[in-house]
């Protein structure tokens, strides 16, 4: 641009979300959805919500009340945003700003450096093994927060409690956002610990375990006071970021645990069905608590294979990134859906 | 907060919206909602939402296509976020980048300050003349940036083609956003201006004119290059803003023209109504194209007769700050709300 105005303009580098296509035919597994649709509970929600032209609950308390209550938490520990990328950028804005960098893996979920490019927030990345673990000890140093998934992503792997106190006690005085927007598919979940160490932001996500990526709802769970800093700022930025719609459903939902925990353990045994059938092709494939395996096969290239699939309208994810590039992630469907991938993979090795 | 990691959190000062009560029979005239329902078209779209558990598309571009069509727009010329909020705290990310100080009124929309709190920017607030107009001189300077609502808030007062023109053409290397929350009520829209001024942002909402306040959804019109910026500036914050109901109704309502235009019609011919009506008490009531209106009556304490209203289940709303303090800013509602005010005020001005 040559405009007089340019250099008022910001340079930035946005996220690049999995591709979307309006041919409703394709089998989707490159966003990490969940197969199965929210519970009936909420679609009733939905269907029966009034008073659109009155604004929405500005601290969203029906959806706040439901989630303390689940979480077994106290009142003022629950903050809900429009999807956890909301909750996680008002955490930005909020906790990380120190002039010493953030740090997070370099292996993990490719929107973290994004908002520290939007926000001038310095970071470090730290290198995760060969076997794509994190070590706790890259996160011993000073900095200006620190921020993992757990899960982490795109590799599905989970760490224990032992692991995330070690992370906390070495980070008493920065901020520790544990990014559990996969967590419900079998990992480890830290909000138990937020009574014990007051760094601790605990985030998860409606978009996956819940059936309701298109509503965007996320939360974060942290003592009251870091909560009271993220409601104040999120009244800096949008004094109502929820809308009624997500605000009912999404407490209706939470309700439903039984619907929850039924769609969650299908998706799991799918999960380990469809992890079998991989390996048993030749593929690598790491241990996953999440609604996606991470996978590879030497004589593959992801990318091709990728494409092929892609041709076939099976969208999966592939990410041109170091380290990464000759691995592939693919979101857990329904049996049929899975079943269907595993006959076009085995078509392919065969016409290698 | 004693914490060890104090430093690193974020101070800010929350923009504070109308008061909202969990009561069902208040006469709600604080927060410039619309009295009346969104369009049946878009109830109907919200109760035939399908497919919640997949993201949203996350250009929200049936609803982008819809407003293109109804502002006479090319194709990358509309922009939509969550609420016009985000779509302005967007804006600011995006457009407000140097240092030096961007330019609004003093008597304004109290949320342009808080953003620049939250983001850094410098500002500089210039005082509207006695009778609350804006002396577009006063934007001759250089700055890095002007805001200004129009029709103003929380005045109601308006202004036409020329004046913007005039702060259009004083300002060709800042970026200049005209905030038309109000303008459906009978301002005048500088949309028609974006082909001529590539320095021109019109934001506008669904809040107000569309009965759509609980839903959160914003515009923005510009040319091309600004509003491509301000799409990556959002995919750097959050990929999917707005949610699925919220395209699919915004869609519907935008498209149902007969029931929106029906709807701004009750609400001005009712604002003339009660304007007349304040006349008749004694008030100064200033020229409104927006629904509410703004007055005041030297002999009243206006902080008293909002406390007398509130007592009464009447929450309009009241400005503690200068120059405003003693007016009071009445959202329009129905006929009959209007009517049970009035009488109200009548009643508090007897017992005086």
């Amino acid at each position: 641009m040559t405009k007089l105005f340019a250099d008022k303009l910001r340079k930035v580098e946005p996220y690049v979300p999995g591709e979307q296509s309006k041919n409703k035919n394709i089998i989707k597994l490159n966003a990490n959805e969940n197969p199965y649709p929210p519970s009936p509970k909420a679609m009733e929600a939905i269907k029966n919500i009034t008073d659109l032209n009155k604004y929405p609950n500005s601290s969203a308390s029906d959806l706040v009340e439901a989630l303390e209550k689940y979480y077994g938490v106290e009142k003022g520990e629950v903050f809900v945003g429009n999807g956890s990328d909301d909750v996680i950028a008002l955490c930005y804005l909020a906790f990380f700003n120190s002039q010493k960098p953030i740090l997070f893996p370099d292996i993990t979920y490719s929107f973290y450096p994004v908002w520290c490019g939007l926000f001038n927030v310095p970071y470090k990345t730290k290198a995760v093994t060969k076997d794509f673990l994190i070590d706790p000890k890259d996160y011993y140093e000073e900095n200006g927060g620190v921020i993992l998934p757990n899960p982490n992503a795109p590799t599905g792997i989970s760490e224990g409690k032992d692991f995330i106190k070690d992370i906390l006690d070495h980070n008493k005085d920065s901020i520790v956002i544990i990014d559990e927007a996969y967590v419900d598919f079998g990992g480890y979940s830290s909000v138990e610990l937020i009574k014990e160490y007051d760094n601790l932001v605990v985030t998860q996500t409606f978009s996956k375990s819940r059936s309701l990526a298109g509503l965007r709802i996320g939360t974060a769970i942290a003592n009251k006071d870091l909560i009271s800093l993220l409601n104040a700022v999120k009244n800096c930025y949008n004094s109502y970021t929820l809308d009624s719609v997500a605000i009912a459903a999404g407490k209706a939902a939470v309700e439903d645990d039984t619907y929850f925990k039924d769609c969650l353990k299908k998706v799991i045994n799918t999960r380990e069905r469809f992890s079998k059938d991989l390996k048993a092709l030749g593929f690598t494939v790491y241990p996953s608590h999440s609604n996606f395996v991470f996978a590879t096969r030497d004589d593959i290239k992801a990318k091709d294979l990728f494409e092929a699939l892609k041709k076939d309208d099976i969208f999966i994810r592939y990410f041109n990134l170091p380290r990464i590039d000759n691995h592939l992630r693919i979101t857990i469907g329904t049996d049929e859906e899975m079943d269907i991938l595993t006959e076009h993979i085995k078509k392919y090795i065969k016409n290698m």
